[in-house]
């Protein structure tokens, strides 16, 4: 009996002396990296994504597609550039954003669509899954990038979240640039709250598409309008940051998924780095970003099948929507049960792969 | 070898007979709870918390301790009471967070602290953990019952949150009372408000804590302000609710965790409901309730270890707080790492226990 007990015990102390050996390493790279550039993990990897929804082939121009490939192309390798030099995951995700904040196609930032008064409000969130910190904002009038207002947040102040001219305070305070309203007023976004106001009006005549819970008719395609980002860099830091001008005619200051922490956005470098689009509530009713985080870490999922598994959860309750996540290894996943959903990665060649419908 | 299998087997066999003759007659309960009244499952609990934080015995006087004890008896009662006849878990944290709110003693409704501007504002959400509906509202100015306002965003929209003079205008499309800014003053938080500004200025003089992640000096007792409840009904529907006045001296529109779907309120029929207390920003970073649920859903833990676990991890970010839970089974936890957490819960005997103190 006690050949058989030291029989096994050998091999087990000889892979805990190993287990050892690795976490101080690990403690080793992370206590360093503000100090040295010198990667000891060669992996690393990006995603974007541009909004999921009612994106079917043939119903854009070719034109129009070329526009959301090239724009989704430039954020995507203008985030992938950083983490190859070795820059950190944060940056990535903050760079790629303000990109599809500033293009006029994405439902974030200059591209915001309307509220049902006219004005456009933007939200942002963005978290480090290093140490768990996060920031986020809502309900903004003035703020060009609202990710990096979520990110000034998450570092130069005790809070997680502000909201409306409270955060448009602390922007002021901060230095960081204000515009006006107008900044975010495009002829586009203009047509879709007349359209959709009129849809209202004539439901007959709409998409026959209903908002979550109720009657109200809209067309499904300009609810779903978010941008976000996921990455893992060369230290094994994982960020993930999202941003959205909301929902086209809102109304009553509502909220989405976009700047609530555990719905819209999670990272956790135990586990995965996650941004999320789609029908916000169902988001925020299934703690979806979190609830993936928490089937890979208590569970041992796979990423695929933990994200995959969210997404269906989601359509359970009456969601519709999708995420894009990337995990501590590099491996990446991109659920959704919407027609589509503008996304992008970088394969193990380098080289991006920019997709918009299912197939 | 045959027969072993079948001996084994046999009364595996009879317990899958059993368990799935349960879940029968618990589909039965739930499709049938809106028209009958008849109860099979006589567990049903409820507990009730009036925010953690630095509270020392000997600190408070004999009168105020006894008001403190006196309205939170009075709570949890009412709130069981609702449970004892047959009512929904949703109506006995409803009933019992209004109580709470319309007391001065607490931070929330009527007894809200002031923020940096004089104001006072006020958040609070509510779920349903037999739907995954949820309601949520943010920086409320006017409204008496923030709790009530989020349950009629849960029922009577299709939205979970919204926030400011929007979640304003939506109660009152819905009738809801709307009350002027100067219900909510009161001169003990007045005095509050004067001792922390006196205390910034000060900081040799003051209680020697700061603000998470700041040098900022503030009175500890005055930053976890929250009541909160949580319910499992005879029909087995789990509910949860958070309300809160937010931080005194609070600036920049700063959203803690009660109105965050995930953070400070989570309920799940799978599982439990929990309604926290504390530090809110490490409760949305550590998206602390949905984690008790996800503990025990995913890698079956106990409720009590998986609260506590869930606390712990706060503590180690640097949080303080509590929170207060029930599951499925009716067992109850309510860990806190302060000194103190005004909280209550009906034993099996039927009879209040109510604690404010470690011991």
């Amino acid at each position: 009996m006690r050949t058989l007990v030291v029989g096994l015990l050998t091999p087990l102390f000889a892979v805990a002396l190993l287990v050892m050996a690795l976490q101080v390493k690990a403690q080793d790279v992370s206590q360093n990296e503000g100090k040295v550039r010198a990667v000891s993990n060669p992996t690393y990897g990006f995603v974007v994504h541009g909004g999921a929804g009612t994106i079917e082939r043939g119903q854009m121009s070719s034109e129009m597609e070329e526009a959301y490939r090239s724009k989704l192309d430039e954020a995507l390798m203008a985030g992938y550039r950083i983490l190859e030099k070795g820059g950190s995951s944060l940056d990535a995700v903050e760079a790629a954003i303000r990109i599809l904040e500033d293009s006029p196609l994405f439902n974030a930032g200059k591209g915001a669509v309307f509220t049902n008064t006219g004005t456009n409000e933007l939200d942002a969130s963005i978290m480090d899954g290093k140490t768990l910190k996060a920031g986020a904002v809502g309900g903004l009038k003035h703020i060009k990038n609202p990710i990096s207002l979520a990110r000034l947040v998450m570092e130069k102040s005790p809070h997680v979240m502000m909201v409306g001219e409270g955060a448009e305070a602390f922007a002021k305070q901060q230095g960081v640039e204000l515009v006006p309203q107008e900044y975010f007023h495009t002829e586009r976004r203009r047509k879709d709250l007349q359209r959709i106001r009129a849809a209202e009006k004539e439901p007959r005549k709409s998409s026959g598409l209903t908002a979550p819970g109720t009657d109200r008719p809209v067309l499904r395609e300009e609810m779903f309008g978010t941008v976000g980002a996921v990455a893992l860099d060369r230290a094994g830091n994982l960020a993930a940051g999202t941003s959205t001008g909301g929902m086209t005619n809102k109304r009553f200051g509502r909220v989405g998924d976009s700047p609530i922490i555990g719905a819209g956005t999670y990272a956790h470098n135990s586990t995965c780095a996650v941004s999320a689009t789609g029908d916000g509530e169902y988001f925020i009713r299934a703690a979806a970003a979190h609830d993936i985080h928490a089937l890979i870490e208590y569970k041992g999922m796979s990423l695929k099948d933990a994200a995959s598994a969210v997404i269906e959860k989601i359509g359970r309750l009456g969601g519709k929507g999708g995420v894009i996540a990337i995990d501590k290894n590099g491996q990446v996943a991109m659920p959704f049960n919407s027609s589509g959903m503008y996304r992008g990665y970088v394969g193990a060649d380098g080289k991006a792969v920019i997709q918009i419908y299912k197939d």
